[in-house]
């Protein structure tokens, strides 16, 4: 008798003797548990012959029971199943007692689930999302190897806090309540662990372009930090990021990279997660219905993720996009929150899910945009006020994917970094790569959990992290 | 004409035109250039034209320098290439002045490339050692991918310090000069970011735990932490783990796993990046060379690797193992260090390696350890004093995977944790999956840096991770 998971043993002919450990999803009748293994979002339909089993049995048959299923796989006399297993033995092996069970077969609140994120994938839509964020890092990984990129672990914690990305959180082993302090009364961090002060990191960029000029082309796919405190459904405090960096690649290569990189990853959800694709495309539709007609997504779930992949983005300057923006219905009717009315301005979501919902129908590419409003280490093209940055934009969630390519000029590069007080001293191994053999290079961050709510659908960034951290929130 | 990287290149046919950009490794006889652009180890010769070439562009082909070569690709006149670059021109990008740049032409010594750890990928030995990283990384996803696993991000920042692995890092917001204090002078946490005190994982294990128990087969492959003042060859402060968690495996199921598990990756590498892997053969085999007869390894970096795909792992128990190591001749003549005495004492590494080395000859898995040297939720053996754990051994060094049986039985663990002081509200999620619907499962966990070690023949784990964090050490 062969054991198979149920994924497996929903492909297998019948009939024949199998066997199979899952979790009862329900079990009604007596007769029909629906047994599930996370293998896949389906359960399988397992007949108990209640005539002849003991009632003791039956009564601990519960939803979130553990159970080892022996029988026979048929196929399936009732609809939504081609096979069920007709069960010949059947044994408890953790039981789950249905009073204080909190996953009860019928729908929780998101809140509720969040509260319970050790359980929740206990459920249907919860199971979905963390085999589809499961599906997505496994493409960006094997999109970045199939063609030719390392993967490299860049530092959690740093001992540089020159990015500037924002808020740190700081790392330290000292006694929190006497820290050893200096003369002038500061905080004495040569007395801490690693000599110095260090925080978590906001980005590996930085520590990426060593390899990229070394190794050619190389991505990372790490956590970082923001100690920021937003409480909002798009924030989190920890989040995993991919950053690809490319030396002799152009801002016009970044483009086709991110591009590139965009389709391939979604495609190959679509290709390999259509069941879970299928339920939570249901289930956003299902939740859209209950909204004000006006705030209603014009697609569904997997037509928004057909729209990225079977459209070419539209790439437009930020100069262009500026122009739209200001002669746009909206602005002039006052419709938007923040009014555009010069160059030089930051967007805001509104205004980047305009341009793609409203004004171009497909997902755009903004760049060489102000020097002003992006990071230092951007490339400062040729009209000394505009830098070689990218961002790209989708419907429903605006900016996805943020990057440019980088000032490997020594020269503007220090200026730019004293203008903003960015010590050399911080930075000397980074401006060691304009020292020595400096060459165009560029490179592109994605938030990963941005990419998973747009591919599952879901509304909160909560919801796509298995264990989120968020302030007031490091449970579990 | 086609832009190639330097890999493509080396497989082309000749003749062609052809362009490419690298960095300049050395530069002979004002004719020929060794180009390397990190997409393989090897070199292509570029010969240039040197009477035709004007001589303020020759001085600036240095060691370093970037360029941009146009040329038409040869079979090759020399030895050591089957093709090579007749350059029609040549655009240096960036110079590399040869008096300032630290990776001449010749050996370093590790020590040095690590303070230059941001230019160390520049020589063979690293570009090579982190080429093999990547490849290996990818390794351990495609394994788990193909066999049915999902992959989790565990928290990197956590709320719970119960698993008492390692000493912890804290993680803050506050003034670390004035921090809120409670009455009774103790830092108030509860004003910190997450609302209380939070420190950096030491391992995703029991978080595995809640998704294996729904999802069925998970694995986690993220940063993992020590605030231990240990400065040796074999410890980092920060450094990747794996920890896969299976729902209904037990103990010999996980040996099953991990053996599979190590052998397929070590395969993976074999085939994927024999250069890479025949280049650090050679090194430290001429490494090995230098020291007295008696220290060498009898074994080739190559042979090693194949040692383990090739012999399986000899599974004994710990009893069995204290038995054979107390009758041992370096027991009995008193050349351990540590000399083995009674049951129940933790194993070193010399014991270890005796075993596998000396003893066994193949990679070797302990099992079924004393309770009282293992951690609160390794399941308990009927005999009360021995828990289903097991250790892999491996040649030259010593413990790569430690992994165990979890204990389902809630009265068990519950005992377990109030014998060792773990409050049950720090871990109520984690004996909720006791309470609803438990079962018997398994997981193991794998020190990255240990693997890239072994499978790079490196003997400091310095330097196996680009940037690492030790004690007084987060340069980068």
């Amino acid at each position: 008798m062969t054991q198979y998971t149920i994924a497996q043993l929903l492909k297998q002919t019948a009939p024949q003797d199998v066997e199979i450990k899952g979790w009862v999803r329900t079990f009604r009748a007596k007769r029909f548990i629906a047994l599930n293994d996370g293998s896949t979002l389906n359960n399988i339909q397992c007949v108990v012959d209640f005539e002849n089993t003991p009632e003791d049995v039956l009564k601990r048959i519960t939803t979130g029971a553990a159970v080892h299923i022996k029988g026979e796989l048929i196929e399936s006399q009732g609809q939504g199943q081609t096979v069920e297993i007709a069960v010949t033995s059947i044994v408890i092996l953790g039981d789950s007692d249905p009073e204080k069970y909190p996953i009860q077969p019928k729908k929780h609140s998101f809140e509720f689930l969040r509260e319970n994120a050790h359980l929740r994938t206990r459920t249907n839509t919860f199971s979905a999302v963390m085999r589809l964020r499961s599906t997505l890092s496994f493409a960006v990984h094997k999109y970045f190897n199939d063609n030719g990129f390392y993967y490299m672990h860049t530092p959690i914690v740093t001992g540089s806090d020159a990015e500037g990305a924002g808020e740190m959180f700081r790392v330290s082993a000292l006694d929190p309540k006497n820290p050893p302090l200096k003369d002038d009364g500061s905080v004495d961090y040569s007395k801490d662990f690693f000599g110095k002060e260090t925080n978590l990191t906001v980005s590996g960029q930085l520590e990426a372009e060593t390899y990229a000029m070394s190794l050619g082309k190389v991505y990372t796919f790490g956590p970082t930090f923001r100690a920021e405190n937003s409480n909002t459904s798009r924030h989190l405090a920890e989040f995993w990021m991919i950053e690809p960096e490319v030396a002799f690649m152009d801002l016009a290569g970044n483009m086709d990279l991110a591009e590139d990189f965009m389709k391939s990853v979604i495609t190959y959800v679509l290709e390999h997660n259509s069941e879970d694709l299928e339920f939570l495309d249901q289930r956003l539709f299902d939740e859209e219905k209950t909204k004000p007609q006006a705030e209603r997504s014009e697609m569904r779930l997997i037509d928004k993720l057909k729209f990225v992949t079977e459209n070419n983005f539209k790439r437009v300057s930020y100069t262009e996009a500026i122009d739209i923006l200001k002669n746009s219905k909206p602005n002039k009717k006052k419709k938007f929150n923040y009014i555009i009315e010069e160059w030089g301005v930051d967007l805001q979501s509104e205004h980047e899910r305009f341009l793609v919902e409203k004004h171009f129908k497909c997902p755009v590419i903004l760049f060489d945009y102000p020097a002003d409003i992006k990071a230092f280490y951007m490339r400062l093209n040729e009209d000394g006020k505009t830098v070689r940055a990218m961002d790209i934009l989708f419907p429903g969630i605006g900016e996805i994917v943020g990057g440019s390519q980088r000032e490997e000029r020594l020269d503007v590069l220090k200026e730019k970094m004293a203008a903003l007080n960015i010590p050399e001293e911080e930075l000397w191994w980074y401006l060691d790569l304009r020292k020595y053999g400096t060459a165009v290079h560029s490179g592109f961050g994605l938030g990963f959990e941005r990419l998973v709510m747009f591919a599952t659908g879901m509304g909160n960034i909560k919801d796509v992290i298995p264990f989120p951290r968020t302030p007031q929130n490091a449970e579990f």
